[in-house]
């Protein structure tokens, strides 16, 4: 956690701030260890200063976070001592006058309270901190994607006539569950037509011969999370299905051969040249263009930085996690997404999630 | 949907907008049925004008929006065309002026580029058009209490020596999953003094006699949550437990009691009075003042309008339904906490969660 303190450091004096306010959970995670905030309401910030760092938090999380968060001082949320109050105070003795804040988190209801301080906010990325990983976050993120191979590998067992995508999709959760860990996001089934809708809420379809069946799922482990895809066929696939699959493997093919070739070993590649190989390809074959993007970085969340886009400014570097999913999206008849996570490595490129991806005729 | 609409209309017309922007999951999930959207990242925007709405979503969910939601517009969000051209586009095209934003939920971000169209800004506050509860959302959250009823019955048989936190609340997810449910938050399961920490993250404890068992849970079935927490004995409880316990029940019966009492008739209660009668009565017993807010509103989100805390300025209306969980925390020793969520109706108060209150010795 020390050397995480130190990145936030580094920015204190690369961007010269006093101090920088942390609000977004996974970045509170990544610095505190302590994972039992929710992300769904405010229940927690953190401030670094130059010599300090601060958790702040309420009744129901003070006791725990004494116990188990080091390095920190800790303030105490409470009806009379608002947020706002304990940092006017600390931003006073400590003479603070300018804080770095997650404009993407900090809601504007926030922002007001923040410049009542009267000191100058200044916004700063920070979850781009956690986006060349450690050892020991490599190992978490290794485990949740061998659970997702388990998950698929079980699931390939569940796919039987008449079953409905919400079955399987419920069969995906318990797994996950009953191996003692969480889902990293809500698992998609999607069968035949609706596999090509990119994000299809699993219903009630029943599955038919000549169904593509496409998976995305993911687990977490310890905190860390795994995104997978696969689409395999229930029946033997038409020649134009098994066109549409062989593309998308290829697509995928390219970008990640892409990533090991020589001439990438500087580890620092443009994600937007890796997301053009994959969605080139696509296109040169006359199917329509990947309606999102090629790949994102997963760890503490399943979607972070890097972003692998057309659009994207990131550079890929050596210890990076992120996901390659082209995909071939035909409505009214099939979809087929391919979606591994790799980890760019000094030498090359490792895929971490290990599930087979010659064509699958169940 | 359309009498939702209305609501907003209302709000329109009342706070003199020409427009309303709505961008939490659970304000567009209750005005458009539509409920993949994720709370992770933004997945779209809802805007409501005087004669017309619109949803503003990506290539990921613009089939499914179009298939499923009915009575709106559609705009497709891509690189090329961000919800702000959309929004600027409108905005010139119908001579919009002001528009009203929930500022808890837009992030600065966000803010700059709404700032942008050079319209007005207004925050309006969105969420409390959900506090009072239509028939068919009191049905679900009904379904959703139910079933944590029969999760809390069935999780009375595993407990046994030795078995863990971690192992329970396991236990109690794959139960609610197994009924086709999700849960609506993650389970809390504490042993003996672990029951202290209001928040507590189960972890590897392990059941001894004497210790009290916190639970505290929630299914989501239809997107309507339920809550609830129950506290029970593992071993014949010391008379200071029994104290404790009887403690916490006689002050949650006496917030529920004073809002089905004749004064209370006009069905309009202060929220920070009930809370007064629970905590009041806690601390005239010498035992320390509750933590946290004695309740909060329940339904889409597990935590929602109204507010039952000293601060709050909620009135408790009909067909609003909220948590009553007054609770005990002793550190190092124990703590109570007994929930239930109530629905306030025309002429009382309905208890909806319905597990035994009277003191279990296991």
């Amino acid at each position: 956690m020390i050397n995480r303190l130190r990145k936030i450091n580094s920015l204190l004096q690369e961007k010269n701030l006093d101090a920088i306010l942390i609000s977004s959970v996974p970045n509170i995670f990544y610095l505190t260890d302590f994972s039992n905030f929710s992300s769904e309401e405010r229940e927690a910030y953190v401030l670094i200063t130059k010599d300090k760092q601060y958790v702040f938090t309420d009744g129901r999380y003070i006791d725990a976070v004494k116990k188990e968060v080091q390095n920190f001082l800790f303030q105490e949320i409470t009806a009379q001592t608002p947020f706002i109050k304990h940092l006017t105070t600390i931003v006073k003795q400590t003479n603070i006058k300018t804080i770095g804040f997650e404009e993407t988190n900090i809601t504007y209801w926030e922002y007001k309270r923040l410049a009542e301080t009267k000191c100058t906010l200044v916004p700063v990325e920070i979850s781009t901190i956690r986006s060349q990983k450690e050892p020991d976050e490599i190992i978490k993120i290794k485990a949740a994607c061998q659970l997702g191979d388990e998950t698929f590998r079980y699931m390939l067992s569940k796919v039987e006539p008449d079953v409905t995508e919400k079955a399987l999709q419920t069969e995906i959760e318990l797994f996950i569950k009953q191996h003692g860990a969480d889902i990293s996001f809500k698992p998609i089934v999607a069968f035949g037509e609706n596999a090509a809708i990119p994000h299809h809420q699993s219903g009630n379809r029943k599955l038919r011969q000549g169904d593509c069946v496409l998976f995305d799922l993911g687990a977490k482990v310890n905190n860390y999370c795994s995104d997978m895809s696969r689409t395999v066929f229930f029946g033997k696939p038409t020649s134009e299905q098994k066109k549409v699959y062989q593309t998308v493997l290829e697509s995928q093919k390219r970008a990640i051969d892409s990533l090991s070739k020589d001439g990438s070993s500087s580890r620092s590649v443009l994600a937007k040249n890796v997301d053009a190989i994959s969605r080139n390809y696509i296109t040169s074959q006359n199917y329509p263009t990947i309606p999102h993007s090629l790949g994102h970085g997963t760890g503490i969340e399943v979607h972070e930085s890097p972003h692998v886009s057309p659009a994207a400014k990131d550079t890929l570097k050596e210890n990076m996690v992120f996901s390659i999913e082209p995909g071939i999206y035909l409505p009214n008849f099939m979809g087929v997404r391919i979606e591994d996570l790799v980890l760019l490595t000094k030498t090359g490129v490792e895929i971490l999630t290990l599930s087979p991806k010659e064509l699958i005729t169940l």
